[in-house]
């Protein structure tokens, strides 16, 4: 099987699955007991708060574990919101969000926020000016996507942050779910408040995530009670999954750049591949955009129907983001960059991880033409 | 090893595990993308939302899998006020819940929510003619924890149900993390509207969780975006989670009439042996409570050191609740039952599964004997 459907899912590391089952059988202490079976499950969460730490470049109390990047997202967002609704209650983002972020937004709508979608230009990028212009006097956050899900644009968050730090009572959040590993970010210096990660996009298991607060912010829990997690996120502590978690991290950290440029060439030579194919499109731009993500259209062709004909050769692509694969929706993003619906709605993603080899790409670009040849005769 | 702290959290069943590593491993896919990874994946997903159904006795849409009890409690709460608002701000409650209720609910009165805490008679139990009549026409949710965490009593669930049928504005919800598996209940019949589940409280794995959310009850998202689980949590879901958490529950309800059975023997053992030795005060009520929790105190003995005495001989027992062991606060539960402060804070809690032998109870028995021996003869 090659599969390219890595911003959907991994597969997790197989270290990773046994440090999960590790943890699980013999840590199975409530880190929160008093008694040794707790205080050994509370010593690995610890050093996993501890390393984590070290491998983003944070203080360990700058560590929130959660459940996912859904998760993380609306904490960020809605915490920050309700915990600072004093001081205003207008927030900015992206018209190219995850839902995470955009339905978190639309229920402070609800409640009395007001939020400003930013549009994004035909290679998916925001205006940095066009941010500023929408400051006001009464704005306590922006959340803005890193890298983008479904065509790969890199927002520049260093510019943003840095024109943000003039504003000391504006929040900065970042979805990083789809930068990790990909695009490295150094989160205090691109003066990030907030940012989100998800442990089942790098090879982790899903269920868990992690959420950067820097020290200073608070936020007001999303899931209240016995205190867990610095007093933001109560619950019994996942250990095992989150010491999985922290492994498939440092696994994803290790070779970064030897990774990013592997990933790199496999994906030029689809794109090349791709655009010696008169039929396609490619829709993810060709500068500002992630090593891993290719979002292209064959005009003319049902994409369910080409995605099962690549999966019949053992080719696992998809047609939008795993979310909205099944409701049958146009793409929010496509749509913003300026494609057409229709042609939106014959899109493919494929999406890269560091496992998948060249070797891959002419299997990959030869059953794709074929399936192509295919669909066009049955069509005529 | 004999371990006595099951309300804090279970050792995982070993098929839990395993069927947890088979999904992870083999079963890999975003249950929402439209290829064969991810229909594998959802197909898994949509067995175990049947079978927990079945196991519960309720509809597949009525089942929204969690992280854990704390967000089910959270999304319970939370999610019902903020829908229902428009009807009304009055939420009724115990004072003597699980901090994941009380938090959420002090959360609530933040944003204008009014909040009456019932208060409890000496065996912990709120008086349903209390509960009726603090209902006003503007209450929207009753929130009651069925089997307290801390000394077992056992609210009087489906009397109180059937008294708020008869408004049907009035949502109900039961926290029943400690009830599962120990208190069989019939959710419908109880005319319960939402009920919470931890998975790690019944052999399962931490980070799995189920809230019963009957159908026609709408509950506003804590996790909002994708829009899985029946769209009132998203996210990628946890599969490996779920479908081991399945197994777990389907193993803890087999032969539950036995099990409930042979751990109320252990429990009455136990309870005969401590009062025997003078120094001891039950704290858990005679009759009203489960059968898997012991609360009592040692007058003049400090319980973390009774604590530490116990674990030498092998035994694990703990002082408090899990999440409150470490606050050094007095017991919420002992003082609304009226114990006071200074015997509130020498209490010890043992807490029973279904592996509990009836050989470790005379082991139990003796060890907390020599600890009273030596620590008085220490004190003297
Ligand atoms: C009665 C009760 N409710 C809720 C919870 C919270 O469950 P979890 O630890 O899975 O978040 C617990 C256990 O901590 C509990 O005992
Ligand atoms: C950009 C982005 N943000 C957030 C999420 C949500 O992450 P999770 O599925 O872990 O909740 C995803 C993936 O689904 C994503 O691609």
């Amino acid at each position: 099987m090659i599969y390219l459907d890595n911003s959907a899912t991994t597969e997790p590391y197989e270290e990773v699955v046994e440090s999960y089952v590790k943890v699980a059988k013999s840590y199975f202490g409530n880190p929160s007991s008093l008694h040794g079976i707790g205080g050994r499950a509370e010593q690995l969460l610890t050093q996993s708060r501890a390393q984590v730490a070290k491998l983003l470049h944070t203080k360990p109390q700058e560590i929130i574990f959660t459940s996912g990047g859904s998760e993380g997202n609306n904490l960020a967002i809605k915490g920050a919101a309700l915990q600072y609704q004093g001081r205003g209650k207008h927030i900015i983002t992206s018209a190219i969000e995850h839902p995470s972020v955009s339905e978190a937004c639309k229920q402070l709508e609800q409640l009395g926020f007001e939020v400003t979608y930013l549009p994004v230009d035909k290679n998916g990028l925001i205006s940095v000016d066009g941010l500023i212009d929408e400051i006001r006097n009464d704005t306590i956050l922006v959340s803005i996507i890193h890298v983008n899900n479904e065509i790969g644009t890199i927002q520049p968050i260093e510019e943003i942050g840095r024109v943000l730090k003039r504003y000391p009572k504006i929040l900065f959040h970042v979805d990083h779910v789809q930068g990790l590993g990909k695009v490295p970010t150094n989160f205090e210096e691109a003066h990030i408040d907030m940012c989100t990660i998800s442990g089942h996009k790098f090879n982790g298991l899903k269920g868990t995530g992690i959420l950067y607060s820097r020290q200073g912010v608070q936020l007001s829990p999303l899931i209240a009670g016995g205190g867990q997690e610095l007093g933001v996120r109560s619950g019994t502590e996942n250990v095992a999954g989150i010491v999985s978690m922290t492994k498939a991290l440092r696994m994803t950290l290790e070779d970064e750049t030897f990774k990013i440029r592997h990933i790199s060439e496999l994906k030029r030579a689809i794109i090349d591949g791709l655009l010696q194919i008169e039929s396609v499109s490619i829709h993810t731009p060709h500068q500002y955009s992630a090593p891993h993500i290719i979002n292209f259209s064959i005009s003319g062709l049902k994409p369910e129907v080409f995605v099962h004909l690549l999966e019949e050769e053992g080719i696992i692509v998809s047609t939008t983001s795993a979310c909205s694969s099944k409701k049958n929706l146009p793409s929010k993003t496509l749509q913003a960059i300026g494609i057409p619906i229709k042609q939106a709605n014959s899109s493919i993603r494929i999406s890269l991880s560091a496992s998948n080899k060249v070797e891959e790409v002419p299997i990959l670009l030869k059953a794709i033409q074929q399936a192509i040849t295919k669909l066009e005769s049955v069509m005529r």
